[in-house]
């Protein structure tokens, strides 16, 4: 396989900078003492629209044609990705539409619709979704962006693990959530042209391990399951960024949903920041794993901030 | 009366750095677009312990001699300045004695023996406390330090807003929430000596609003009810602050419960930051209060961030 070039992630990260924040790194001195590592948090949480997926989807809206911009995207989306879409296309002034399963939380539909975009719903199976797309594609001639598996967004996501790398040097290890695989690829692309020496793990929830699997089989596997509380990282790996995290990514730490659950209520209440379950897989895997990572710089890529904190307050 | 000098301000800030964190002022470009102000969180929910407490509790303590610190502190809350007095206790190895109502939440007792502090329970009433701290001075020759109306905390107090103004010049207003006074205190003081032109206003609950009516009357005012959710603002001011603030605090915006609840939930899901209720009271008034601030560059003291996020969430 070829990797994408030093130039390609640079580029990535220019063409989006006036787009997205430079998001903040926080430290925890208690969460130093907890786990005896030096442990950073990229928090993405602060980043537009709450989540890193501002990142992916600015930078495939960069190479767009100007006859693509004018017809308009559509992607598939119940959760992040679809906001990020949505706010990216408000901000270039172009038409956007969005798959959502008819089944989605109301809080999330209307965060999309907040940004102007147009949804379509479709019947909750994958299979619902991809026609939906497919006649807005016949239809309409939009352009599809997928949200994981398109190596425009894998470069966009990039210029997260690329801030972080140049804020704090020397990093041991990079530990990032996997769901669909578009952050993992992008922090291993970036660790792997910007700090050779910095190693990228990636945390997945343990019912929905695929990941985990996908390292160890060698090809993409999917899930029986869907029955985590990180609802971003129920999806699998894709063909274009699967390769890249073969090649790069050593290690896949699984953590359990009361792990999940625990982290994300430390961070909340003790480092007082709104993170989502997905990004508390990487916080649990940093507390589960700390044998590991004692006395290493350790980076976590906090996912996102878009937590239904009434709703969890109850649940868990 | 007498103002402390700006000597006595600059060398509290110098005295507690080692003690306190120097915390990041946020921006949110929604809520500036929301008030047309421009509008700066100095954010000391990110403070050590959690509240700018820490701030004048730390500089108390600095100011005690040789035999003071031997023979220990006492003071009474159920609330920030408990943990404050007893983490500054811990750093400094000095004992500690904490007078708390024996109706406290158990996750506040809690949170002061995590620190190693002493408590000694009272009965509800302020005078069942006062009796308790009495009984601690005569018999064990503890220091009594006040959480608000005691000079050294206010001095220790003004070093949040002097880093305010230092990070953002040209603060057309900074607005604290009140309580006990101590906060507002000094950060008028501060705006006094190192950014003259800029005004400091107070933010109250208008179901305690005993220092709106203080302002207006000249004299100390008390409340007839304590029912606000903002519960480190349920207080009075005291004899040491109150001169100061009447002097240099030239407004008190009320807000009503409603608006601290709905500005708090904005600010955990739009920011990602968990505030406590005082502290969404100074967002409220900004919210509430637009028509006076449009155009403007106003700091908010975001006083603290130990909210109970599964009780909130389950009442508001």
């Amino acid at each position: 396989m070829i990797l994408s070039s030093k130039q390609d992630l640079l580029d990535a990260r220019g063409r989006i900078s006036h787009m997205v924040h430079k998001t903040p790194v926080l430290t925890s001195s208690t969460l130093n003492e907890m786990t005896g590592a030096e442990v950073f948090l990229k928090c993405e949480n602060f980043q537009r629209m709450g989540a890193y997926k501002m990142r992916g989807a600015s930078h495939a809206f960069s190479r767009l044609s100007d006859e693509q911009l004018a017809k308009g995207v559509v992607t598939h989306s119940s959760g992040n990705f679809a906001q990020a879409i949505a706010l990216a296309a408000r901000i270039k002034g172009v038409k956007a539409v969005i798959v959502m399963p008819e089944n989605s939380p109301a809080v999330k539909i209307e965060a999309v619709r907040g940004y102007g975009a147009e949804i379509i719903f479709s019947g909750p199976r994958p299979v619902d979704r991809e026609e939906a797309v497919h006649a807005v594609i016949n239809e309409r001639g939009m352009t599809f962006i997928h949200p994981s598996n398109d190596l425009q967004v894998i470069l966009g996501n990039s210029s997260c693990a690329q801030e972080l790398i140049e804020e704090i040097p020397g990093l041991d290890i990079i530990i990032a959530p996997v769901g669909g695989g578009g952050l993992l690829a992008g922090t291993a692309l970036a660790a792997h042209w910007f700090s050779p020496s910095t190693a990228v793990w990636a945390a997945e929830p343990g019912n929905v391990d695929d990941a985990y699997r996908s390292l160890q089989s060698g090809k993409i596997e999917t899930n029986e399951r869907a029955d985590t509380i990180a609802d971003g990282l129920r999806t699998n790996l894709g063909d274009i960024n699967f390769p890249i995290i073969y090649e790069l990514v050593s290690k896949v730490l699984l953590v359990s949903e009361e792990e999940i659950i625990s982290a994300m209520w430390w961070v909340w209440e003790r480092m007082k920041i709104i993170i989502e379950p997905s990004s508390a897989v990487a916080v649990a895997a940093v507390i589960r794993y700390q044998d590991q990572l004692k006395g290493k710089r350790v980076g976590i890529i906090i996912s996102g901030g878009n937590a239904d904190v009434r709703q969890l307050a109850v649940r868990s």
